[in-house]
């Protein structure tokens, strides 16, 4: 038997486009004698639909184009995932199902039955899970039809799930196991993935099929890497990551010795986290029918390298920076934006900010008088720029993005509506130390972000002699104090207990607390590691918890 | 046996505070000689406590206050909700529990077995939900226990969950049914409350006491409304909306008939929508610790309202309002906003923008020559505003309100950091005819929002002669379409087929959709309706549905 793997990037409600690509996509595996063709998890509406789950218009649309699969499905069978009306008047109105589309007809429906509901997960907000499985019989396999998450409750020590679905059907004895995914990236998934994938295969000594999607919507970045792994548990075919991919495997090879291939790919957490970030950027404009992008270029770091990001993602050309400098700017600052902008061969326009300044110290006069220079002017300064950005960004369609890191955000180090300003946040889920690194990764192979701006010593530049290191500790014990806070939820004692100081790990856990009014307000920020901020990270404004 | 119930405020996160309170109430209790206090659910944390609920120390300080209060259990019985650690290694690490204490200990702990997974509510994202139900004897009485949602299965034809927890309990003779909540207020919620627990007691013949909490955290109201209901279904007593309650009740009512008593209060719509805000504004800045609010004061009936309500929550003094005309503003703005201003007793500024916003078109003239007035300039105005109030509340320590309607907020009518801006939206879940309703509510004993505001053509005044009219359809019409397609999740045909213009539907409805990255970027809105913006109602940025 022949079957193909579809790893495409579907756009979420786009019902035309999703049905238009797998069409190509079918008669392509027709043309090559597939005997199946397997698309991933929600193809048909896109994944993560949200609540336009809850509108039956939506599911009917849905259904749809389930149907004109169908139709094309006399001489393939068709594995394509979409959302079922629950026929049962108990439970969530719907599941998350894998359909089996055969001789022009649904032949066969699984539903997924382990539904992720942490992080960026709510499928139990929605789903009703399946509670009896059945093997789909279909030429000489038995095939073990899963969605996603339903192979990923084995081997763990802690599983969240009391049932597994694989187990369940064990005595049907399936000869093949398909899984379709929507698995999103962070920096150490596509491991994870292979890991669980591998010991699905070692626990019930099933080949697997793997397949997943690729593409961004809003924050949420997937990175493909669809699996063949044959029965001995050796990867057959790794598909690429952050591109769409097509190809027909046939059975035979998964019963065959693939020992000496290998086909894993590389791994490295900057080379993913550079091209997510790509792929995010690229994604975000395209499907929102954008082109243009416009950025504040501050000399410092973090706008640097988003606008390298951006250049590479939507074309140097499609960048626009503005270098605002305020009497608070230093030289360098406006020198080394030009010359990365020169490095890039992206456009910039240089719009000092001194005047307006002056005038809303004016106009402010009769409020601030016997006042102090306070964060009050600084966040004027940002503000200002945000406003300036704002304007042109409207007179020219283009979409600001927004600079800010993941240090900064968790301890509300920028200025709501100045410089966290913006449509989407690039690397508001990279920490400032991951800043650098990607910068550097950037140039490997000769400077593109001017040395200099990676080497000076961080400062917003909002008064005079300013640097990072007035207000906050250093980044290099920051971004660990954030990680365990954020990433691995560690409570204060225990991150005290590793050695860091109490009264700073007492004072960065309240900053991240207290700042969530911030975040709240903040453009999406493309997720690349296992805990972001966003609707993953989902915390009260009004409390008082270490605050 | 007498049982008190303590209807309170709590503090998420805030232990120490949470605490106090109940001592306080269990104190005043055995004063009483009650044999039984109950109080709400997740109490001791405060309920939501979202993502605090994945951190182990969170946990554990929650654990310590259950302690402190199972040491004044020796002369009365405690029930109180809290967090309890699943002892089991698979499923979700958490219960949503109701401990039993007594005697100095814990007697019994009751989980939650149905969990809220829709709008607001993300349970299943922490729990597990309990399978097996024991009624607790205490006294002369067999207690049936139950959390909040566990009461809510019955009478559905469509009912969200396969099992219902006070089925399962019947078989064990309960005598009586307690149920400690923490159900979120909506400007219908009232009603509904008192009708599931009459069917409740309908159904079991088992009188119930019903505790809410009160109090608002962040965006989500609760109202309290308490209940007691005896064995006939009859209404004991209904604990007040909106504030805190103490009583005890003698279990003899509630086997008495109470036929003639009448002890159900008025839920007339505005008035409590109008409470319901008020308790919103007050508590957010209570619990974050502010005292002062400032807005801008355009002339326009919703930053009138938004005055309004936030004069009558912190006080007038309490609140600032700027008014900021520029030369498309029409000196009744002005004059209207002074009047409304004097009603109330309240401070204002007049700060004119027309200079600064001829310094940014001076300054933008390089980048805009050769280009027409449009959206850019309007939102130019709006978000030098924004600029001015942040400025004052970052010198003064303000919040900001943020005074957008949600008409407006559901099409996009509104400036991203202009008048979009501010730390809570105060009026967001209120639709503008519902604005115009409640301006009249409080104006029911004479004038303090001048009738003219109320009377005039809405107008955002950033260009010349400019009416709302001119680019949206009357609210009329709008805020019935968008009620079918928020709150009622219908799609375009169902409401093109209730009889509205089809070109309208749709534009419409493609508003509402390609504006959901404004209203990412909006300040938390207090939540009165079924379905508010925010984190009830999920949406994609990127996506193509009715787009």
């Amino acid at each position: 038997m022949k079957i193909a793997l579809a790893q495409l990037n579907y756009h979420i409600g786009n019902f035309t486009t999703n049905l238009q690509k797998m069409k190509i996509r079918v008669n392509l595996a027709k043309d090559q004698h597939a005997d199946l063709i397997i698309f991933s998890e929600l193809a048909v509406c896109g994944y993560p639909p949200r609540d336009f789950l809850e509108f039956p218009d939506f599911i009917q649309q849905s259904e749809k184009v389930v149907k004109a699969l169908a139709k094309l499905s006399n001489n393939i069978a068709i594995i394509v995932g979409a959302p079922t009306v629950n026929p049962q008047p108990e439970g969530k109105d719907l599941f998350n199902s894998a359909y089996f589309l055969f001789e022009g007809k649904v032949q066969h429906i699984a539903h997924k039955a382990l539904l992720p509901t942490y992080d960026i997960f709510d499928e139990y907000r929605y789903f009703e899970p399946q509670t009896n499985f059945k093997v789909i019989e279909f030429k000489n396999e038995r095939i073990a039809l899963t969605v996603c998450e339903d192979i990923w409750n084995i081997g763990n020590e802690n599983p969240l799930y009391t049932i597994c679905p694989m187990d369940e059907m064990m005595d049907q004895q399936p000869t093949l196991c398909i899984n379709i995914s929507a698995s999103p990236f962070d920096y150490t998934h596509a491991e994870e993935r292979i890991k669980i994938c591998k010991e699905n295969v070692a626990r019930y000594k099933l080949p697997m099929l793997y397949c997943n999607q690729v593409g961004a919507h809003t924050e949420v970045i997937f990175d493909g890497g669809s699996l063949v792994i044959d029965q001995n548990g050796h990867v057959v075919d790794e598909m690429p990551y952050f591109r769409e991919a097509f190809a027909v495997y046939d059975t035979g090879i998964l019963k065959a010795d693939n020992k000496h291939r290998n086909n894993e790919r590389p791994k490295d957490k900057m080379q993913l986290m550079h091209h997510a970030l790509l792929l995010g950027i690229k994604d975000y404009f395209d499907k929102l029918g954008f082109k243009k992008a416009i950025l504040g270029l501050s000399g410092g770091i973090d706008s640097a390298l988003t606008l390298a990001l951006a250049a590479e993602a939507l074309g140097k050309d499609n960048v626009r920076s503005i270098l605002m400098p305020s009497q608070f700017s230093s030289q360098h600052s406006v020198d080394d934006s030009v010359t990365l902008c020169h490095n890039l061969g992206s456009p910039y326009d240089l719009i000092g900010i001194n005047q307006v300044y002056q005038t809303y110290l004016q106009l402010l006069h009769p409020q601030f008088e016997d006042t102090e220079f306070d964060v009050t002017e600084e966040n004027l300064q940002a503000r200002i720029r945000g406003v300036i950005l704002m304007a042109i960004s409207n007179k020219f369609g283009y979409i600001v993005l927004n600079t800010s890191n993941k240090s900064e955000a968790a301890v509300g180090y920028g200025t709501l509506y100045g410089d966290m300003c913006g449509g989407l946040s690039v690397i508001g889920d990279v920490y400032k130390m991951e800043v650098y690194e990607l910068a550097r990764y950037i140039n490997r192979n000769g400077e593109i972000i001017p040395n200099n701006i990676i080497e000076k010593a961080p400062s917003a530049e909002l008064r005079p002699n300013q640097k990072d290191s007035d207000s906050l500790p250093d980044y290099a014990i920051l971004d660990q104090i954030l990680f365990q806070y954020i990433e691995r939820r560690q409570g204060p004692k225990a991150i005290i207990k590793m050695g860091f100081d109490e009264d700073l790990v007492k004072r960065v856990l309240r900053l991240v607390n207290i700042n969530e009014y911030k975040r709240y307000q903040t453009a999406p920020m493309l997720r690349v590691s296992t805990k972001a901020f966003g609707m993953g990270r989902r915390m009260p404004i009004v409390a008082k918890y270490l605050g």
